[in-house]
């Protein structure tokens, strides 16, 4: 505040003081060009004199073009000090080190054409935010408030708010997984979770063993950290077992990665049989796994399958980190590692040193929520909701696009890969000019934006439909096969 | 979901059906010992079965000793697979990095002593809970449903929720901060804000300059990145400007650290004339400044400083860190990195790949306290309730224990120095076994823990006072006095 230091004195007009001692703050550099003054009601108060010697002085001020007054936004100043410069300037473009051009390079916000209004997109794999049961969730935030008050509000435990941990592990316990001498920590989200992890275990250097394509947010977390990503290709069924032993036996990994539940971007879903064999070649080479069990809640097309994590019984072979968010309020940020407990509580340090804690607030209300039995109505719901899409989507897809094979078993997306090589950034530039756009595959594969001539998957699109209108899905689909005729006819 | 396999033959009893099952899932590994069965409820549904079936296979299963049912737990599997053990075993804490090693070896949580209850407990800076003003907050919330709904839910923003963006540019430019060419994002807190500066703009084996003594959390995160920590000797004043400008032309450092609105732990506040010649001198070796605004809006010996980062007009030499919710709601986890805008543009990238973004429902209900004007009055109402504390706190020091010094203009702690070199933490096993708990002042300085026998701070200690009754603060600083008094004479 620019009069913390006036005095005001008694044997000169007030008016005149101000007048002089905002002069003095432009001159000396305190009151810099553009910056804003208090009102003149807050100086009165502060220096306890009257409002009208200030108005006087701002007036005078603005008189000689020193200070401008804006109706209803403030008083600034309009002229620069003489007799110092103070500022300075920092290259930080420069600095940036690996870690942060690394997720700035891959970062797809950024990087990818992006939506705009009255655009066709099914670029997006979010949940539609209609089907949220609002008043539920209202009403479980009004409960958290209820029980739990002013509590919510200060400082919590780094592990998480105690109820939800315990109602996960439960809910773990019902996927068979056996949680002895395990533990939860509540994370923001997935990908928080999976930062924790690899931030925590992994040198520069390590190789992970993941599906090839696979979620492109832990490839670029991968890459932010040095890591050397091998992908082992995939089959209908899931992970190649013949590529995925001889990755294990080549490379020495220091994990695998694997998203058996729905493969994003493919779709694809891996049953017991196949992810018995899987496991099974991670314990022969005794490498643990971290599963991402992405949009389990959802699977459709089948009856429930156990997690990975359900085969280690009192084994802690597996890391699971789970995230009901990704279909239920991804605004939340609300994720969990289940793992080893004494690895937990190393990573419940490393979540205190990131962020202290994820919002008490937000994961009280969630676990009111979850608690009431709402999200169980609320998920029941969007299956039938999201099948009747995905079974459009098939539909259209395969009536109007000429696909060498289409992958994805509901969820919120599916997968297809072009006949011919057809390069699907060309059919993408196409698309966008007629407002369609959907995500190019080849950010699912490890060697996207590699120099290298040879770019795997970028003959494949992924097409996310969760918040896309029937209508607007034949509309859309009907546009990309147009386009792929006229660059085929090319 | 053990049944998911399992096809129901016609020409068999159903209930032998599941009984086999369940034991051949025993057998081959997929049910674990001790591992949940699905109720019999959900057997049934699930299957699609009349449920006395299922209630016969699992009396059956029990008259066998195979599974346990426990009345309003659940049924377990009592024995376990023999023909195969799917177990395996990773030792995950010997492959935990120095990172991850870092955070853990100085998680003060679990390091120092805990509290327990019916202690007096001096070791917190938290505010106090019973201050808060809910029905402003739960009113905030509600506003902010009736207003955004199901977007607060679903995908926001990694630079934050834009209503809160803008506020928080408004507030800096009140606080005659040059806001043009910069730019916010927010963060869960300072923590989170600090360890994506720091994450992102420095390698290891870089030097930071901060104060000594400074925040422990700032020195573990910059320990865990692998920084190399200059502590610069501070006066009543704030940092010694000799110490600095020697520390500045010794080391070539990449940033300096700076809390000079509340030193944490020393409350020391670093008044205007101080501020220039220490920015003066950042600017002369061309390093910019982190500056955390701790607290600053607690003040309340002195009119109100303006921070570092309003000297540097629009220039971009001080990344300035904010958080509110040191005061208010810190379980709500909310801060704000203000920097120039091309640097905000690739912290938002690294942002989003930590954990996507903050809770939007937490922002924008924040947004919609602070609009309220509820903010403003809880803080007038605060700043009253900490002064008389700090006033008590400060009075019952000078009488009762034999201090070098005392330092700390007010906000929610002070700092002592002991006489003679008293050890702290001797002090504090005394105390602790009074009941009486305090923060030892080594873990602010950076040679904590060192082998080395010197130790600086071993004879300061902080006490935080937000939480403590006037009754146990009389109490509790007596009992530290007498304890003094034991050390001394033995």
């Amino acid at each position: 505040m620019i009069f913390s230091n006036l005095v005001v004195k008694k044997d000169e007009p007030i008016y005149l003081q101000i007048e002089k001692h905002i002069k003095q703050g432009i001159k000396n550099g305190e009151l810099k060009k553009h910056s804003k003054l208090p009102s003149t009601r807050e100086v009165s108060k502060f220096l306890n004199i009257s409002r009208n010697s200030v108005i006087s002085a701002y007036e005078e001020l603005e008189s000689m073009g020193i200070i401008i007054t804006k109706r209803g936004i403030g008083t600034f100043v309009l002229i620069e000090g003489e007799n110092e410069n103070y500022e300075y300037n920092v290259d930080y473009i420069e600095r940036i080190n690996a870690y942060g051009d690394t997720l700035k390079k891959f970062d797809i916000v950024k990087s990818e054409l992006p939506y705009k209004k009255g655009m066709i997109s099914f670029k997006s794999i979010s949940p539609e935010s209609h089907l949220f049961n609002l008043d539920d969730f209202k009403r479980s935030f009004l409960d958290a408030w209820a029980y739990e008050g002013a509590n919510l509000l200060n400082y919590g435990y780094a592990k998480g708010y105690k109820p939800l941990i315990d109602y996960f592990l439960e809910y773990m316990k019902e996927k068979q997984i056996n949680t002895i001498n395990k533990d939860i920590l509540i994370t923001n989200g997935f990908t928080e979770a999976f930062d924790i992890v690899i931030s925590s275990l992994t040198n520069k250097g390590d190789t992970i063993i993941c599906e090839e394509p696979t979620h492109n947010t832990a490839l670029k977390i991968m890459k932010a950290y040095g890591l050397n990503i091998v992908q082992v290709k995939m089959d209908k069924e899931g992970l190649n077992i013949k590529s995925l032993e001889e990755a294990l036996s080549n490379h020495n990994p220091k994990f695998g990665y694997l998203i058996p539940s729905y493969n994003n971007p493919t779709g694809i879903v891996t049953k017991t049989e196949r992810r018995k064999e899987i496991y099974k070649l991670f314990r022969k080479f005794s490498v643990p796994i971290i599963e991402d069990g992405f949009n389990e809640e959802l699977l459709y097309t089948s009856s429930p399958i156990d997690p990975i994590a359900s085969l280690c019984g009192s084994g802690n072979g597996v890391i699971y980190i789970g995230s009901l968010s990704k279909i239920l309020f991804p605004g939340l940020r609300i994720g969990w590692i289940l793992a080893d407990d004494k690895l937990v509580d190393i990573l419940e340090s490393v979540k205190r040193g990131k962020n202290i804690h994820s919002s008490f607030l937000d994961q009280s209300a969630f676990y009111y929520y979850l608690k009431s039995g709402a999200f169980n109505r609320y998920v029941k719901n969007v299956r039938k909701y999201y099948r009747d899409k995905y079974n459009l989507v098939v539909n259209l897809v395969e009536k109007y696009i000429p696909y060498e094979y289409i992958t994805g078993e509901g969820g919120l997306h599916i997968f297809v890969k072009l006949k011919n090589n057809l390069d699907a950034r060309k059919l993408l530039d196409l698309c966008y000019k007629d407002n369609v756009l959907f995500m190019p595959g080849d950010i699912f594969y490890e060697n996207m934006q590699n120099t290298s001539k040879f770019i795997t998957g970028n003959d494949t699109f992924r097409i996310g439909f969760g918040r896309v209108t029937d209508e607007d899905i034949e509309k859309g689909i009907k546009i990309i096969g147009k386009n792929i005729r006229l660059l085929t006819k090319a």
